[in-house]
């Protein structure tokens, strides 16, 4: 999409704490769900350290814009994702200049409510959940794991790779991690038992939330699979290593992966990401070219995004210490081996059908070197070489009372910063605690 | 659960064409959603040739059977499947006695629609579709394809095997089997080309309805897991044989199966099917015993199924010529490795939240022998043996134009023959056709 007025970088809103606000300045203006002790769950825009409550201010607005904000009076997004692209444009405009303009403040102020007086929602009750595989250095470091010599399958370079997760356990940012149980069947054991599992991990994912429907049996060309695409998050696909290894084979992860995926709870928006959008990298020499219905010239020269992604780990004793989180590893979201577009093309090439407010994860994205890996299956080797933490604690995987934390923003020179909010989880066993911190 | 008045074999309804139904007598009253050129879907249950409008005749009940019929006034079965239990018994013994009472034909008679007047569709939304793998000589059979000397991979005889499947291209009995395109890599190719499936198939399965909800982190035990499930339905998992092939490692089958999910439009209940159910076949000698958290007494019992199982193929000659549909198979629900308690207890182990109006595919049920394999792809051999049919036409995988009917059923000496009606799709090519029925 082309630039417009609402990417300026110079734009300044009346409302003081959005100028310079490191994640939610006018130019981002992510959607959500909030609810407040008075108010039921109902669509909202964060805006600097406030959340903007969008139906109340309908009144302001006409047209397409109003459309919009009619919809995010729901206590989903859904309605209003499945307007498609131009109305939620038209709200994204009027509220650029609602809150760009000093007149309109006596308006508007009375809709904005602080953030810390809000419980964020999912913005989206989510239909279908998809993770794909597309960050390629982390599908190297695992399958090295496996096969030393061979780590990425034939099919890898041709097929994004992809499987169904579960709908129901996606929950968003603060929701318990709850330590699963499962069969596990440990180096020496002649069979499996039932147990706590003794691997938990995180995977750094970005969300794709999807903001259009397709009928079953009409794929979506690779030229307009972008239209598809309604914004970012980012996700947490919590993984139980011990389970994965000992149930996945022939059909994949199920029990590792569904006990919960946390999600942030912002749907970032095409439109603010737009300028952030970068060339696909090239493939490698020797990769094969992608497939004809996974080609476009646009894509291939803006379909990737420059977006910068964090993780941070504070354990307890860090907490209790009043210790700073301790930061993981830092990588892009540009390490995809696909585009999201490819993503959505390769989706439905099969006839399959999209429905807003699907949800897709973009698998873990991990870098070159440990600095940007994505798990502590690829940091700390499998399990061999724990991480040191500077409080003298080691980590191979997850312990209860680890707080975890993903974040993202995207930055460039001459362009207003925008971040992503909160993907948090603290675990928990899930035996009743001596705190008394919940039950099984 | 006990035996009531409702399983009675000698009773008879006052609408004739009820009374030695082969599908649909008064003991079965399975529960549907119908529409009609002048109704809005709603809920409905089937008697002989017609559905019974639940709501319209709420004024005649009382108490739970109210609620569940007030519930049944909605586009979806959600509603009353999240009311558990108790209401679609209550709501099973009112509508029994008003059909057998010959006092209650006038009050109940305009409630009733002819069956060849309805459109039946999904019955309820499906949250999540999950699809299991416990049909053993399936697997056995498949696995023996790539793995001569050891079909059954270590895990399958402890793990209820299952993956999560998509939920937009669920449909209903007479949904459009549209061809899919596909990744595809030939024997002899070097690379794969997106082409038109060449290895479409079906697979035969049972559904289970779930009918209650668990809490995240709250695993079911076996003991109440039965509780979980609403009812039954027939299944069929479409599958593009070749698309599998390339694409299913290492996450497990994706675009090879998301094009199109078919069950049956009605819910027959597990009240209904009471006295079918039969103890879990014992296990081969050598076999493990299940995980504790598997095994309860009263499942091992009477947690099976007693339901017979067919396949009919009527090819587009078959149906010009005017001969009847070829039966490819029969077989049983007993053929399966674990018990639907089982699944749900092993689905939730890890603390999966389970949803009223989630949906389980049992995995392809296969019996021992080629008269009841539940797939071309076991039928044929992998294609090496083409199915012989009586008009001198061959299949190794379906053709366009082929019709694949699913049907099931359950007798037995001394009960009221009770069946689950029509699970039929029609292969199209997903090209524009020359018959004009359709595009791509």
């Amino acid at each position: 999409m082309m630039l417009d007025e609402t990417h300026d970088p110079q734009a300044r809103s009346w409302l003081a704490d959005a100028n310079g606000h490191p994640e939610f300045p006018v130019q981002n203006l992510p959607l959500g769900v909030f609810s407040t002790t008075t108010a039921q769950p109902r669509g909202g825009v964060a805006i600097g350290e406030h959340v903007l409550d969008v139906a109340m201010i309908s009144p302001l607005l006409s047209g397409d814009a109003l459309l919009a904000a009619q919809a995010m009076s729901q206590p989903t997004l859904n309605a209003l994702l499945a307007l498609g692209t131009e109305p939620r444009r038209a709200l994204r405009r009027a509220l650029f200049a609602l809150l760009t303009d000093a007149a309109s403040e006596a308006k508007v102020r009375d809709a904005l409510v602080p953030l810390r007086q809000c419980t964020l929602h999912l913005p989206a009750e989510v239909g279908d959940y998809t993770d794909f595989y597309s960050g390629i250095h982390h599908a190297v470091n695992v399958g090295r794991q496996f096969r030393p010599d061979a780590p990425l399958l034939p099919n890898y370079k041709y097929v994004p790779i992809g499987y169904h997760g579960r709908s129901s356990s996606i929950d968003v940012s603060g929701a318990e991690v709850i330590r699963p149980h499962g069969q596990i069947k440990r180096q020496n054991d002649a069979a499996p038992e039932y147990r706590a599992s003794e691997r938990l991990d995180y995977e750094l994912e970005m969300g794709v939330w999807i903001g259009a429907r397709n009928e079953r049996g009409s794929p979506v060309p690779i030229e307009t699979a972008s239209d598809y695409i309604a914004g970012l998050c980012l996700l947490n696909d919590w993984s139980a290593r011990d389970v994965q290894a000992w149930e996945y084979q022939p059909l994949g992860p199920f029990l590792a992966k569904n006990f919960l995926t946390t999600v942030s709870p912002w749907i970032v928006t095409v439109e603010a990401l737009a300028p952030f959008r970068v060339p696909q990298p090239p493939r490698p020499a020797g990769d094969p070219a992608p497939l004809a219905y996974l080609t476009s010239g646009e894509d291939q020269a803006s379909g990737a995004f420059d977006i910068t992604l964090e993780v941070h780990l504070r354990t307890r004793r860090m907490r209790d210490a009043g210790a700073p989180p301790q930061r993981l590893s830092r990588g892009n979201m540009q390490f995809m081996y696909w585009t999201i577009a490819q993503l959505v093309a390769h989706h439905t090439c099969n006839g399959c059908n999209l429905r807003p407010g699907d949800l897709f994860g973009t698998g873990t994205i991990s870098g070159t070197d440990p600095s940007s890996f994505g798990s502590l299956l690829e940091l700390s080797q499998g399990g061999r070489a724990p991480l040191q933490l500077p409080n003298g604690e080691q980590r191979s995987f997850l312990q209860d009372g680890d707080e975890l934390a993903l974040s993202a923003y995207a930055e460039s020179a001459g362009r207003a910063r925008i971040g992503f909010g909160a993907c948090v989880g603290v675990v928990r066993s899930n035996s009743p605690s001596p705190e008394g911190s919940g039950s099984g």
